[in-house]
């Protein structure tokens, strides 16, 4: 299939009798496409092919010189480990802690860690008293299962496109019972958006009725680029000392989406004090994280150039991918009214707005085709999208046909909801 | 230095000016010797070097046919290693789950999760109310140090060198705050003892006030023998199930003194219900372990008679290690009545008896001959002995050589502890 303008099934704009002659036509295809989970295709992960005989036999002392197939002391991980991660989490190497796959479990651990223990400034546990997080929507659903689980209030923030609305932010901070905010600041997860300067600085320097406020500092796509308009984003652990907040924010990275997903690294930056505050809770929980994976993903990246270069060939293998979306959907459904959508610069998705009313139809409608989409409305707290208009496509695991395909059975749900009367 | 029972310094009992003597002169060695952990030696952790180039370009695949280097569904790990793992832990494999490093983590989580879900069988989350966990004594500091850490009230129980005693923990179980008991079943930490079949058989039938008592049954040493001797254990699984308390056990297997220390897996087995209602919390916390690291497991053990030749290397190369310190203790202070130990026949461990009052001094007279022991009263809640008389000793990790002397300077420390009036 061909990427032409002059594609003849979308010349016009197609009556409601057509599209379901078309969308009958395509279900008896019989397709079986995956486009709802960020997972790496098997030619980025073949990317860290050379771990998988790492470190090899004899291999196992690290720069410090211990054999790191046995215990030593430190719960943060090897000093080489935290020092390649070091320019990427944007602190110098005593302020960054690496654990085991995945930043995931970082995250949820230290919501543990402050629901049971409290954290640096606070005066006691948070499970003391209600606790309620702002959310930014929409957002990454497994950061909000996490408050779900745990009985922590989601309060919806709308994104801008620049980050967060701030004003909402600011405002909503006041309550003391906020004492956290999920953020993926660059390429954020599903919007593709990176915060900006003044969202950053205000975030660093905004009034928090509790004293022990967290910024849960997401940076899952810190080096995902996807074009050459490599977004930057204002280091947030130094705007927050600055403005003495130096514990606010707890900043994550993760190996997942560059080398094995599932068998990477999950990494943690933050203040001294908050290093030392993960190390005391960390340590009871384990003796320590697994050092050998450490030392095949400093020997596979030796340093942050070394990562930047792996990055580039990860997007040299997606971003065709990205590309593709956005022509289908501009070629398909461009103009039309029905749609907008994310042209991301980096990250792992595209966010795609719908009629209102018409997401969870689009979803099931595709189903029906054999394109499995993410359940619309998981994008936001308690999966409830109140326009119910959200859809997130993750393109990054398919081959390029299965794309096309999937793009057409997409578009074509879309223009068959439209017409059915759900739509504002 | 030679295992001859004639050694001239101990063939008659010293005076205290006479042990002074020796004891400044051994100070002059400046040795230093660690015996604080029970930590694998290098020879140990190099019987699984093969891991360190597994699985090998090429070798990704499972034998489900999964990319291991990718995320895929499950929680539970790779159904190859839960298969491996099902005969050690006593369950089939779909009630096993493999988790990362380490087995200590996931202990720890059960009672986070506990703490903050709840269990099945009980009507509130734990931390609803106050919490005790009965520990068997002496044990294994780092269960104490999770009670410690989230305020659970530790209540010792006495071991009776077939397991705890089993009147104490009948009467104490009746109180509906206790919710949880420690237990190391096989080759004990410290003592090295192994529960009775009378003993596995009332913990399963005992009837508790909390109907959501969970025995932590933290099986670490399970193929971990030392002599011909091996010795076995009912199987908790059953035994509960059959006494109608299917979900009581939460069983625990660690990888990191079978392959390599803090880069192993940790292992979980329970009924099935208590296998969904770890899968849904875990499932929380991380799209899952790290599959690659479960493959290198099985290529590596291939399955339980791997497993077993495997720990037949472990026992030549520590068995000598333990007759060494047995040998030592006999001739240095055997019938002086200073001292009783074990003479464990499985696992990491010695544990040494000294006179009421002494094992304080002991440790710090030795720490004086460059000979570190774990701090007196460690293998108690809280590291309160009330007698201050157990010592742990760990001969795994140094050379013999070096055990040989640390023998000598803990006796002479023992001896001279003995001299000094705080003995019974």
């Amino acid at each position: 299939m061909t990427l032409s303008i002059e594609d003849p099934h979308m010349a016009h704009t197609p009556g409601r009798a057509e599209l379901q002659t078309r969308f009958s036509a395509f279900k008896a295809r019989g397709l079986a496409i995956d486009m709802t989970r960020g997972k790496p295709c098997a030619a980025q992960v073949a990317l860290s092919d050379p771990m998988l005989d790492m470190p090899g036999v004899g291999g196992h002392t690290t720069a410090e010189g211990f054999d790191a197939r046995n215990y030593y002391g430190s719960a943060l991980g090897l000093l080489e480990a935290r020092t390649l991660f070091a320019t990427m989490l944007g602190a110098p190497p005593e302020q960054v802690a690496i654990a085991n796959n995945s930043s995931l479990a970082l995250m949820h651990d230290m919501v543990v860690y402050a629901l049971l223990h409290g954290v640096l400034d606070g005066s006691q546990p948070w499970r003391a008293g209600p606790v309620k997080f702002l959310c930014p929507v929409p957002g990454y659903d497994r950061h909000f299962a996490i408050c779900e689980a745990y009985g922590i209030e989601m309060v919806p923030v709308p994104m801008t496109g620049s980050g967060p609305d701030m004003a909402v932010v600011e405002a909503l901070v006041r309550d003391p019972q906020v004492r956290g905010m999920w953020c993926v600041p660059m390429y954020s997860n599903p919007t593709g958006e990176t915060y900006s300067p003044d969202v950053v600085e205000r975030l660093a320097r905004m009034k928090t009725g509790a004293p022990d406020f967290r910024l849960f500092w997401d940076n899952a796509y810190a080096v995902h680029h996807l074009t050459d308009t490599e977004h930057t984003l204002p280091n947030i652990l130094e705007r927050c000392s600055l403005a003495g907040h130096a514990n606010r924010p707890l900043v994550f990275g993760s190996m997942s989406k560059i080398t094995f997903a599932g068998g990477g690294l999950g990494l943690f930056a933050s203040s001294p004090s908050n290093i030392r505050w993960y190390a005391r809770h960390a340590g009871v929980r384990s003796i320590g994280p697994d050092k050998l994976n450490q030392l095949r993903h400093v020997r596979l990246l030796r340093d942050h150039a070394g990562l930047r270069a792996h990055m580039t060939k990860h997007r040299a293998i997606i971003a065709p991918k990205f590309a593709l979306v956005e022509a289908s959907l501009q070629r398909r459904i461009g103009g039309r009214g029905v749609a907008t959508w994310s042209r991301p610069d980096g990250g792992y998705f595209v966010s795609l707005q719908v009629q209102d009313g018409c997401a969870a139809r689009v979803v099931a409608l595709a189903r029906e085709l054999g394109i499995a989409l993410v359940p619309a409305g998981r994008t936001y707290p308690l999966g409830l999208d109140p326009r119910d208009s959200n859809l997130r496509l993750a393109p990054t695991f398919p081959e390029l046909a299965d794309i096309e395909a999937a793009m057409e059975g997409i578009c074509l749900s879309i223009l068959l909801a439209s017409t059915e009367g759900r739509g504002a």
